[in-house]
């Protein structure tokens, strides 16, 4: 029994729904549901000085998570990433304040780890002993591996053109991985059947309603780690929505509690060559599936199965809907090594790479204060980090000829 | 002024020099220096509660590092790495209890960001504005991270051999790269020439007496997060042997104030392909220099520049040399992996691949407590993990063939 949620209820027709471990999506409409928490029990129980005694982890906040005291404790520590305060990049973007939120540095290198971390928990607490999902990226990765860590077994469903390096991930953390001559669809309806036929847990963020509830915890770790000083904006990057709409559910909690007195506006960056939220947003009209062509391909979803809480999220901030090219994407990857010595991969630089356009634009001021999210670590996507950087200088083992190559280069 | 630091005296004819923010080698005999503490001083100025309310990171144990109160905080958030609990790896392995502590969720996914974080405050107490290193390993990787991120120019030299994701990692960073074409002994050469000539500050660790101090503050953190409850061993990776040495020191220096009672016996784990401290120590014989031929590339060093420290540790500690196979380093990949949920590059999972030997070898008694240090993460080395991996079930998207496949596997 969870004393502090309250129901689980329909963002689509409002349907009530018992919270228990296990639901899934709206039984009258098939919509997403949201998790409902009952603030003011909560407000009773959590205080800021609580708070800041606890480990450094997402589960410090554990009265703003689905979960009760018995709930058992997930093995990988996923979390407590690191907030650095970029002054020369602001300087260098023409901002008053900037913040680099680090979750490349969870346990498999991305935010992903947040959610999986709580569908470990949320399995457990169903009786089940194994997770599946499909998936070829971060999601699939990180469920691996939090699976591994707690004992669960892992079934992961991939289309045959997923990439040998990702499948070697899955594999190295003893995941059955299921590799589908087919298109993604095709997979995803395989594992729908396969989850539905043997009763495994359902670790996919836009059909579990917790998963949402996991990944934000990089808003309520943002806030804590300035202190609830609230930024003007936060830049995130955006592919299915959920992760947005995780971060905007963070941030109402804590408003909803007092923890912060202001909400930032929300820049959400999609990639040029696939931006089907941020297109129903700015045209303000129902969700149009669209290609999907950029390097980005943590973010490259061209059909959103979570578009209602983004464009939600995005609404409600009074958001930025910004739009990034591969070229800009790539530059942003250069920008966050060379002035903050943080490594990203495309869709982790997306973020800084719509704040820096937005500036650019005028849509954002000289006096703001942003935060940026890097979603997951560059070591993810070396293939794309070739292509941003360049080359050395290559001479033979002579100190004339590297005086001559630094003149060189200094022209 | 370091009131905590005595001297850096030389590990090989004991002369004794001023610890000068840029001291490198014994000006008489060309030893590697070693810093030395005032432990009385430091045990009226450090305890375990101070400790237990500091920032979570390497730098909580000031009085033990080689800084003052006025060095600069670097900005890169480096250690308090997890440790986690293996019960289940130590079950399979048959020994009773097994911490695995990540080091390779650092900020640029190696334990080698101990000695880079350290470089640049050092650098910066020393005037310089400048670091350079030759490497084509974590080494130069974290330095240049550590260093962009605290707004230090750095150049770094590397042997045209080096792969080119490594090369456009250090790229990512703005470093300025060096490919130089000859061996890695010109590269040394050239890299120490140029050092010279610019006066930049100097990031070897076999060169570097600081870099030590900072590596050292893993043994601290095993030692705090086990409750200050030593081990009856400690299994690492050994490569040119500063790592060890560090392990070692910061070992030593915590029973010097009194803070453990007990000092676990050191396990020193090489690959087959590449073993010369292992073998000095095992034929009790001074140093030889051999090939490199293991995929373990962070510890292949077949002339390893600090054999000293690393010997006299393996010494002290009544430790035991074991070397690994390939073949037992993927294995070791996949073990931890599946029940840990870790990740490890090939020579991160050596020290692991080294205590499972040890005990099957019966070196190692089914009673024994354990810590393995994973000292870097797998994304380093993907193509490793591939040949670790296995291969995945293949088939159309249909539950029938997804059903057959099961049966298959299960057979």
């Amino acid at each position: 029994m969870m004393k502090n949620v309250i129901s689980a209820v329909c963002v689509k027709c409002g349907a009530e729904h018992e919270a228990t471990p296990d639901v899934t999506t709206c039984k009258k409409c098939g919509g997403i549901l949201d998790i409902v928490y009952d603030y003011n029990y909560i407000k009773t129980q959590l205080t800021k000085e609580k708070l800041a005694r606890r480990e450094k982890s997402m589960w410090r906040y554990t009265e703003l998570l689905p979960v009760t005291g018995e709930s058992k404790s997930p093995k990988l520590r996923v979390g407590w990433s690191p907030m650095y305060n970029a002054q020369r990049l602001a300087e260098q973007i023409g901002i008053k304040s900037l913040y680099i939120k680090d979750d490349g540095i969870n346990p498999t290198a991305s935010l992903k780890d947040r959610a999986s971390s709580m569908a470990v928990v949320k399995a457990e607490e169903a009786g089940k002993d194994t997770i599946a999902c499909s998936s070829t990226g971060n999601a699939a990765s990180s469920l691996a591996g939090n699976s591994a860590a707690a004992g669960f077994k892992t079934y992961i469903f991939v289309p045959e053109r997923a990439p040998k390096g990702k499948v070697a991930q899955l594999m190295m953390f003893g995941a059955t991985v299921i590799s589908v001559k087919g298109s993604y669809e095709d997979t995803f309806r395989l594992s729908a059947e396969a989850i539905d036929r043997w009763g495994w847990y359902n670790r996919n963020a836009a059909i579990n309603p917790y998963l949402i509830e996991g990944k934000k915890t990089v808003a309520l770790e943002i806030a804590e780690q300035l202190d609830w000083k609230m930024p003007d904006y936060l830049a995130i990057s955006v592919g299915d929505g959920c992760t947005i709409g995780g971060v905007w559910k963070g941030l109402k909690d804590l408003y909803s509690i007092g923890f912060i007195d202001k909400l930032p506006r929300l820049i959400s960056v999609q990639a040029e060559g696939c931006y089907p939220i941020n297109k129903a947003f700015a045209e303000n009209r129902p969700l149009e599936h669209m290609d999907e062509n950029t390097i980005a391909d943590s973010i490259a979803v061209g059909v959103p199965r979570n578009p209602d809480k983004a464009l939600r999220a995005i609404r409600e901030s009074n958001g930025i809907a910004i739009n990034v090219s591969d070229e800009e994407i790539l530059a942003a990857m250069r920008t966050l090594g060379r002035t903050c010595g943080v490594f990203a991969e495309p869709a982790g630089a997306a973020g800084t790479a719509g704040l820096i356009k937005a500036v650019k634009q005028g849509l954002i001021k000289s006096d703001a204060t942003v935060v940026s999210v890097v979603t997951g670590n560059g070591l993810k996507d070396v293939a794309n980090a070739i292509k941003a950087a360049g080359e050395p200088i290559c001479i033979p083992p002579d100190m004339g000829m590297l005086i001559d190559a630094f003149k060189a280069a200094k022209k």
